[in-house]
């Protein structure tokens, strides 16, 4: 059940693993030429692979057989969310979120956010670990952070379920109005929420607003619990 | 919005805070006497109070009204968890099965834990500040760590519904067996998994096996969806 992650730039039935796979394969679990691998490359694609040579560092691969569109899905889910103030709690969020199931993250700047900057190389390691770890195909895309407005515009006029989630009681629970088998994104605000403006902006953009339930969530878990709820919807 | 954590050992109109609570309280809020301030004692009372002493490192509070059974809840959630290797997966876990909801906690010891022990007092206190910050008056109970058999034998002849988590297709869906209102218990094994045995005994003990879907989740995970779908049922 050891996932490897070997991007494919071209169709090829030999895979050379980086330095850090490599690695992993050779001096951490012992494999030798002849051992069976599984490979994914982030885009669908699971291989059945053989190790063909083991010198030195690096560990080559022959596909034995490879399955496209692993566990593809027929909807995606994407999250908008403001950066938490602790940059672990987003880099938790992206695990857990890529564990449940997830296609694409927008950082969003918003009016209060407190954070702008990250760190995409390391976060890009944290979504392959967690895609290899929980037996996945895709790699979930991480976006530039962005401007909240212009993240309004995003799916306009096409068929995307878009919801902005707020702590405030008496919406719908988007559990109860999200569709099963539509495209959705959902827009989770920083610890001190959106702004009564921007909340105003994405429901003229055509955002509907949600809660998440009765608890009062951090901006990590509020979008974790998005995710797991479109996903349980679909599962 | 913000609540300070007092318990207290019997009824009294004069809260004393802790020195923990008193610093952040006197220091980095800079309260004084005469502000107001929300107090939880961790057993369902929200109190409303009012420094009367801010006089060195400590302050004392007078209730001027108390609310009791703060959002208290006619079932209960309770997880049973193999400790996952790394410390701070746990301590995510309780963090976020609090702002979901929970309020029983038990480490399992089953044949493929890694680890038995755990620091009770920087898990108390994750637990408080998880209380305080998502708003609830409610303290979960963590338990101390305990036999996988012992485990088993919780709960029998009540009306408690008790769940097993595995990972194997084909189960039914903790989402579509748990029922609404009603108190439930879900065992979340070790990275390793429950042994055929342990599962075995479970199902003897009137445990049911279900799947928390498609994905293949991390332990800590697996508990904060159990959390999660526990809840959602009953938002």
């Amino acid at each position: 059940m050891q996932y490897f992650y070997a991007p494919q730039a071209e169709p090829s039935d030999i895979i050379i693993l980086d330095a850090e796979e490599s690695r992993h394969c050779l001096r951490v679990l012992r494999l030798r030429t002849g051992d069976r691998v599984e490979v994914v490359d982030g885009n669908g694609n699971l291989y059945h692979a053989e190790i063909i040579s083991d010198k030195g560092r690096q560990c080559e691969l022959r596909i034995v057989e490879c399955r496209k569109h692993f566990h593809q899905r027929d909807f995606k889910i994407s999250i908008g969310m403001a950066l938490p103030k602790n940059r672990e709690r987003f880099e938790w969020f992206l695990e857990k979120a890529t564990e449940l199931g997830i296609d694409e993250v927008f950082p969003l700047l918003t009016e209060r956010s407190e954070r702008s900057k990250l760190n995409a190389e390391r976060l890009q390691k944290i979504l392959i670990s967690a895609m290899k770890q929980s037996g996945k195909a895709y790699l979930p895309v991480l976006h530039e952070p962005q401007k909240f407005q212009d993240m309004l515009l995003t799916g306009a006029g096409n068929s995307l379920q878009k919801f902005i989630a707020v702590c405030e009681e008496n919406l719908p629970h988007l559990k109860d109005v999200a569709e099963r088998k539509k495209d959705a994104l959902v827009l989770i605000g920083p610890e001190g929420d959106f702004t009564e403006d921007e909340l105003k902006r994405a429901r003229a953009n055509g955002f509907q607003a949600i809660s998440l339930g009765k608890s009062r969530l951090r901006v990590e878990t509020a979008g974790i619990a998005s995710c797991h709820i479109l996903n349980l919807l679909n599962d």
